[in-house]
């Protein structure tokens, strides 16, 4: 879990299948992809609903490819992205999408950092030029990056260390994750985001941020040929960049400890735990011979813990009362393996132990005695239903074609995932959990009202 | 903790009393220090009670100084060093030590690696010479490697992974360290010795084995003149290496949380526990403006658990009866941020958890009441003792001039330490484990025996 301790929908899980589903409409949505001489790759997906164009660019570089003691860098970047150019002066960009009541956005996870606007379509070649401008014309000066260092130590403050959860969920990942990246906050321990200068953003400006280290996604009232004069002209005239050599980071070790991670704060009022493992994600298990069990752990996931008719909430929430809420998600796209996460808070009278031993028991229920045919079909089912909301979101579209380019992952293996989804079978729920969900092995974060005694 | 789950002695604190008190004998056994041309460090320290020489080559680079992904290369580098050379052939240099009577070693830890050999004066030039040799003429090719790889995944299974306490020990590292390498073991994770290769042993080789990053010392029956004229007919012909940039390794970020890391396994029979706190070094704390604390750290140790007389012991094991071992011990000479250690195992009927209830309560208790002016002296006399034993090891006093000065102290530092220690206070000894022994960050392992239950 990189991002909240309180997240409880499986939003990648969501989009992905969402947007695998797209393109099925009506034949007309097919997804197209090329690659710029410069080696951008392009992908376009038509959405004809409405006349609005997302544009995001994606880089194939986020805070798991930091250099050690850099922390907090590929996010930093994203701010400085926002300053100014050799072309424009600082907040140029920014006001013109306003100006055309357009939005934009960018973020930065451990493996990608995007930027993203939604505009009419006529405006397309204006955001191409601009993000094509910044790709490699900021102009960072000491005066540039002072500040924004301020601020960022400031959001670090605000998002992380005045939250108590922020904070237990930094602990939580840093106890996982022995040897992989992933422990590392994406914004940055503190003592390494006060030490970041002029010369790691250039550097790492100059590493990363080029045409063949980027995604372009173009989803909206647009077609191919079209978006592909407009990147040619725009994008194709920024010069290729440094060859990257693979994306190879320090791996997970054997596990062999169960792990606890315990914080009290005054101002928790409900006490949580939370319960994870480390487990292959789509892009891992491909490269490892693990085949099927993300889609395993995905269908696991769903129906141990995926909304209010899950067993986690029927079981504890409802019928025995004792949780306030009980739930489980799997982050399957990422670039190396990820983590598969149970979580509950009690309710009334009952104890933080109780509902803890509760969880654990569905989760061991699942081990001895597998899901039911019948609880495989309709966890697929609520994967299908999901899809109607992804639908609506053209953005959503954009970012699975996006997160799931910049993890390793093809156009195919998004055509393929429902399909894929589809062959899962109950022996194959019943073996990733069997083989992933060894208590000796979990790490457990808890979060805990303050009281009198220490500790 | 880096090396044993069942490390009870304050080994690094006896030698550093031991050999800082070494020169004072006498006066004639003044150590003296002096830099080759090509920037070796030498430091000759008299020894004249024998007519044996140690002879102690020390690399500033270990563990922590190895690039992401490369764990083990250090350690996998020291046994490299026994391989032939472009003028030597395998094993001479060792059966050579052999047949004059000599011993010999080597070492790595996370700040450092180094080559020792114990052998009659006479035989020094012949040991300068072998050595010197091999610190740039190695034969590094995939046939000398590829056994050594095995050798070590060997080692490997058999000290840690054949091993709960040491897999155990690896655990705790991995969790007490967020952001430091020495969450890393110095053997390396398994999965990344496998991959160790003859690009990786050059690279290494290249950058780290050099006049210029290495540290020789000479204690015995010598001086200092003839020491150096020896140094330089030998190791004064190796060319001087690239410089290097400082070693600034990730730091620690604050930690919030308490841990634990447990494990059950068959083999064990007898419950025990440690429980760890990120602290200062000797070099760390004179880095970041904390001098003083790790001589706080040391008496506090030696106070609450260093033998028989500590406060742990008596409460624990010789009151109550209750404990089959308690104690406790800091490892100040690292150049970052260590650990000070509480540990603990139960004796006849007690449970673990009384015993550990007991060592926090006395921790408490130095925190709430601080100690005596008759316990910081019974410390101090007792560190006095321990230099009756210290004085007898020539190699000792060779190891802590080694360590000290690959680990950012100097001579000075060695020189000083004793009137440092004399100026500890018991409110220095308060403040300290006030301000570091929190046990709302404490990370605690329990290795347990295998029960029926699961985890």
């Amino acid at each position: 879990m990189r991002n909240s301790f309180t997240l409880i929908v499986t939003f990648a899980t969501v989009l992905w299948a969402g947007t695998a589903m797209a393109q099925d409409a009506a034949g007309q949505n097919k997804v197209s992809n090329f690659l710029l001489g410069n080696g951008l790759e392009v992908v376009v997906i038509p959405d004809r609903r409405a006349p609005v164009v997302t544009h995001m660019l994606w880089y194939k570089v986020g805070g798991a490819d930091e250099d050690p003691g850099k922390s907090g860098i590929a996010h930093f970047f994203e701010h400085l992205m926002f300053k100014g150019t050799k072309n424009h002066p600082p907040g140029e960009f920014s006001r013109r999408v306003a100006e055309i009541g357009g939005q934009e956005n960018a973020f930065t996870s451990n493996d990608y950092t995007a930027y993203f606007q939604q505009v009419s379509p006529d405006a397309l070649k204006t955001m191409m030029t601009y993000e094509a401008d910044r790709m490699r014309n900021l102009i960072l000066t000491d005066a540039v990056i002072g500040p924004e260092r301020d601020v960022i130590l400031e959001e670090r403050n605000s998002r992380v260390d005045s939250d108590p959860g922020g904070l237990l969920s930094e602990e939580i990942d840093a106890t996982l994750y022995q040897n992989h990246p992933y422990r590392i906050p994406v914004i940055g321990w503190k003592q390494e985001i006060e030490k970041l200068n002029r010369t790691d953003a250039t550097a790492f400006y100059d590493r990363f941020y080029s045409p063949n280290n980027a995604v372009l996604v173009v989803a909206g009232d647009v077609d191919a040929t079209n978006v592909r004069a407009l990147a040619e002209e725009t994008y194709g005239k920024v010069p290729r960049g440094p060859d990257l050599p693979p994306r190879v980071r320090p791996q997970e070790p054997e596990q062999n400890a169960s792990r606890t991670v315990t914080m009290s704060d005054q101002r928790v009022t409900l006490p949580s735990f939370q319960k994870s493992w480390v487990v292959p994600s789509y892009a891992s298990a491909e490269r490892t011979g693990r085949d099927g069990e993300p889609e395993a752990l995905d269908i696991l996931s769903e129906i141990l813990g995926g909304g209010i008719r899950s067993r986690l909430h029927q079981e504890l929430v409802v019928k025995r009362g004792i949780a306030a809420s009980a739930g489980a998600y799997f982050t399957g796209t990422a670039l190396d393996d990820t983590d598969i996460v149970f979580y509950g808070s009690p309710r009334g009278g009952a104890k933080l132990e109780e509902v803890e031993a509760a969880v654990d028991a569905e989760i061991a229920k699942v081990i001895a005695d597998g899901v039911t045919p019948d609880e495989l079909d309709r966890a697929r089912n609520r994967f299908l239903r999901s899809l109607i909301f992804a639908r609506d979101s053209q953005a959503g579209m954009a970012r699975i074609y996006g997160s799931t380019l910049t993890t390793g992952g093809t156009i195919e293996d998004i055509d393929q995932w429902p399909e894929r989804v589809k062959k899962v079978t109950v022996k194959d729920v019943q073996d990733v959990a069997r083989k992933y969900l060894d208590q000796s092995r979990a790490v457990t974060g808890y979060l805990l009202p303050k009281t009198g005694k220490a500790g």
